[in-house]
């Protein structure tokens, strides 16, 4: 657990920037690879350590990640720590050839979504996991595995989800191998108490290994979710850039949590963060030239924080 | 306390729609008083009881009040409760003659913030509420006196401000007769954990009585601190429908916390409204026509609430 606690110390507030993946991953449009590399060097100025870049997925339905290379070598260049999504062998092997410095693979919580969404079982997703474990054991243990539990808190196909569930699968993925595990809030359900309660069990379940909080404010919660998160022990939580990441199939749903809004709120609550927040927003501007058709979301690149006030941790 | 305890029952959550009042406290524009009786029946309709519905305040300088009589018509017509803002022995006045339902009088937090908005100190401020419970009990106590402390978490002037002396000021609002008191977040600085600290004096100090909280988004944390109020006693919150009543001070800076979302939350952290939130949603419709050139914010509105779940109390 050394090089883990290195990259996500359990004693204090690390957030990771999804933006580049999540954020990505439905729109019709996305960045240039000049401008995502922008994106991610800007964000390491500001202080971000923590990103997603991209997807290992097929090149022809995922263009938006075909320059994966390049934003590895970017993050590398920088010396900021660049995760990446493999979702079955073939995402795995690449994602490995490629050196990311953190595989995510993703667990769905139920059953039904994950047969709807990736047309393998939970099992299956589970033994990816393992083996994404053991490949990266057998190559020194150089890259961390993280497994992200979809759907942990509620679920577009079947509804409420059970949270003794979602704990028997991060517990699975540990058993796997796992470096880390997290719980995903993917289509917004959650509000605060189920936040709290899941962030509760996954704290027990974890011991002194952090844990992986990724929600989205599909509801207006995402804020709350995430207060509720850090106050039931989660210290590392997910974020993008100006809420990227809305489904195109909700118009106007809102997407990831605000990345700077977030960081607002940490620092706010006491966790210091090391993260410039008026520095970020001013890397909107990226989006809003490259992405013009996407909606961005978050207060605190409108009204700044509070200015005469002392508000960071 | 019985008349405060049936229109404010300590045992659950209760709403008050503020848009009509702090909604369009700094617009330039403001919608027609057949509009704005519209928004309130059909807010009505939708299970909203407690509205504020104006300011008595010069009309030359807000005519956008200049239709109270008409909207406490309104109210009384759809048995709604009807609440006012008063600031000064006129105001006053005019808020007895006309029958409210509530007399809503503000003490700010700090002596700097309170010369420079009225230019008149904290203690003749609280003689107003004292003004106020007297001319209430002189004519049967049927009109509500609610003293909120604004400022009451961060002052726009001064920064920080002492909860301590947050409490201070509403046990001398009690002592003068005062209902109800509450907290404003008037100026958007609050975290959860503040809140919540507050919350919990406030419910210390007014024991069995409810207490009034009234948040402003301006920092993407409104709902997080509504999460907080709920979890530290507060059973009264205000907010306003779309989040009308940002700052023109401040373009971009959205206003009170979100209604809509406001009533989602309750629901999701387990205090029923009884209000149709799907409704709510509807109703903004009247404030595009009527406000166009002013945003509106909020979640609930285009996502609508978990479609396959059970999410309401």
């Amino acid at each position: 657990m050394s090089r883990l606690s290195s990259i996500y110390p359990s004693d204090r507030v690390t957030l990771r920037e999804v933006g580049l993946r999540d954020g990505l991953q439905l729109v019709k449009a996305w960045p240039s690879t000049e401008a995502k590399v922008e994106w991610l060097r800007r964000e390491g100025t500001a202080g971000v350590r923590h990103f997603e870049v991209g997807s290992f997925l097929p090149a022809a339905r995922f263009p938006q990640f075909a320059d994966i290379d390049a934003l590895l070598a970017a993050a590398r260049g920088a010396r900021l720590h660049a995760a990446a999504l493999a979702l079955n062998d073939r995402g795995l092997d690449a994602a490995f050839a490629a050196e990311v410095d953190e595989v995510v693979c993703v667990v769905s919580a139920t059953e039904e979504h994950s047969q709807a969404n990736i047309r393998r079982s939970r099992e299956e997703a589970i033994a990816l996991v393992a083996r994404a474990a053991g490949t990266s054991r057998a190559a020194g243990g150089g890259a961390i595995v993280n497994a992200g539990i979809a759907m942990a808190l509620g679920c577009s196909i079947t509804g409420a989800v059970d949270p003794v569930e979602v704990l028997r699968l991060a517990e699975a993925c540990l058993a796997a191998g796992a470096d880390i595990v997290g719980i995903a809030d993917t289509v917004g359900y959650a509000g605060p108490r189920e936040v709290a309660a899941l962030c509760g069990g996954m704290a027990r379940l974890c011991g002194e290994r952090p844990f992986i909080v990724h929600l989205h404010d599909t509801r207006g919660t995402g804020i709350a979710n995430a207060a509720a998160a850090l106050d039931h022990g989660a210290r590392v939580l997910d974020g993008a850039l100006g809420g990227l990441g809305g489904c195109p199939f909700a118009p106007g749903a809102t997407g990831n949590v605000v990345f700077e809004d977030l960081a607002y709120l940490c620092e706010r609550m006491g966790f210091a963060t090391g993260i410039d927040i008026a520095a970020l927003a001013g890397i909107r501007s990226i989006l809003e030239t490259e992405m013009p058709g996407e909606a961005l979301y978050g207060a605190l690149a409108r009204s700044g924080p509070p200015a005469n006030m002392e508000w960071r941790a």
